[in-house]
């Protein structure tokens, strides 16, 4: 097995099914050194055991999955929306302060799609970036920079209606680069004509809050959710968007975050070892 | 059963099963105006039979669906599509000419995806523009405008590489006008952050060579080709795409086109009244 570049990380959703304590677990005895943590295995075992966990583990911690789903009109349920993400905001705080050196308070946000019964895309839009605006002074003070992640434009509907990186920029443009960022997903944007030029942006503008990589394989699978593959699985150029990544000045680590049945139903520390392989071969190259 | 809108087309691919002289009489009957072809079932009767068939149905012909797939490398394959795509620009025209007054000679055309075992995106896209450079002076000959469809972008690696409409029309603004056109379709560009201001611009550059809607619902089936639906079904803001497109000086037919294993499965008669139906209430409206 290959020693692990320094820079991967694994993303939690690559081991849904691993508790916080064995995904930090396998991914350390891996020699990883990072990992992205979801907030249902966090909420799991509660905040306090959580940061201790990952204290005891070594691990840096690249980011926190996932705040956002604010599309709804005024009322209770964005309210409820709005709220959840401020404790999401402790959560990145309290855990970036727990790992290792080199640990960043990265929120990563899903923007939500259209609201049931809706066709109002365009105001489904202009809410995501109101509710940015209100969280934008808790991310703040607590010290946490919120990634816009734009999702594959088949989501828009029922996940995100931030569907390229150049929107996602546009939203974030509004607040200060420190606060306010994006995620940068290979698996989401790697068809847009626009991405290496966005991706250059992103870096100019100081906006690449996580990079995270998976691969992109046809046919996709009954559930586009699950259309996720390990780095070199698929048809996306690791080459090219990392480089772009890369010459775009971003100097973090780089997740892999996968969403895949298949992978889901093996065991966690054979994963992270396979996660290890395919990171060596198709993304380690074109990191400096 | 109202009566149909006079700028209603049937695009073929709407009632797949059925031959072409069913697809002709059954869009007749139902006092449809005119009808959007595929070369399968032309094919299948022969070019000649074909043209009689249309001129007897006095309908409008409003495209012929549909040349492309060339993003293959040079050999003997890019050869044969590209002489496949001459004689359909041959079947255009002649189409055209035996459809009733007001038809148009519009080949759409699918780019393609990545060739098998390709991750190389931007090469692929590159051969689209040079393979249509290579066809625009038999169009321009034979009086046919070359539609470049832009296909969702979860298309993008196995069936079309022109994932925007930007990107198509920064591709046919190489080629003049008359020549290279666009094809919108509601399906493939709804999700575009880009997509009002982007069809203001093919207006403006005289891109339009056919307006084409169906709508998007999820969850998406097992096929994602088959995830069409007739206007209204689903999430697509009709109001805003179709003023867009009619305040961009459009003042053609408006195909419907639906490819769904449940409308395919049914009776071609039945399903042209149901789209007559769907079409007044969700596309009638925002014509003028």
């Amino acid at each position: 097995m290959n020693v692990p570049d320094s820079r991967l990380s694994i993303n939690q959703a690559t081991i849904k099914h691993a508790p916080l304590d064995e995904a930090l677990r396998v991914t350390a005895e891996a020699g990883v050194q990072s990992i992205g943590l979801w907030r249902e295995p966090v909420d799991h075992v509660g905040l306090d055991v959580a940061t201790r966990m990952l204290a005891d583990s070594g691990l840096r911690v690249t980011s926190h999955c996932r705040g956002g789903f604010f599309t709804l009109p005024d009322g209770e349920r964005r309210r409820a929306a709005l709220a959840d993400n401020r404790r999401a905001i402790e959560e990145t705080a309290a855990l970036a302060a727990a790992g290792a050196p080199g640990s960043v308070a990265v929120l990563v946000l899903v923007a939500g799609g259209l609201p049931d019964g809706s066709r109002d895309l365009l105001g489904a839009r202009d809410r995501v970036r109101d509710a940015i605006g209100e969280l934008v002074p808790d991310a703040a003070a607590a010290g946490v920079t919120l990634a816009v992640e734009p999702l594959h434009p088949m989501y828009a509907a029922d996940r995100a209606v931030v569907s390229t990186l150049a929107q996602a920029l546009d939203i974030a443009g509004d607040f200060d680069a420190s606060v306010v960022g994006v995620a940068v997903d290979t698996f989401h944007i790697w068809w847009d004509p626009q991405v290496r030029e966005q991706i250059a942006r992103a870096g100019r503008e100081g906006r690449i809050a996580t990079y995270q990589v998976c691969d992109w394989r046809t046919p996709l699978p009954e559930d586009v959710l699950l259309a996720r593959h390990q780095p070199g699985a698929g048809v996306i150029d690791f080459a090219s968007l990392t480089g772009a990544v890369i010459d775009a000045g971003y100097t973090g680590d780089v997740e892999v975050e996968i969403f895949n049945a298949d992978i889901w139903a093996r065991d966690a520390a054979t994963v992270v070892g396979e996660t290890v392989e395919a990171f060596a071969r198709s993304v380690s190259p074109h990191l400096p």
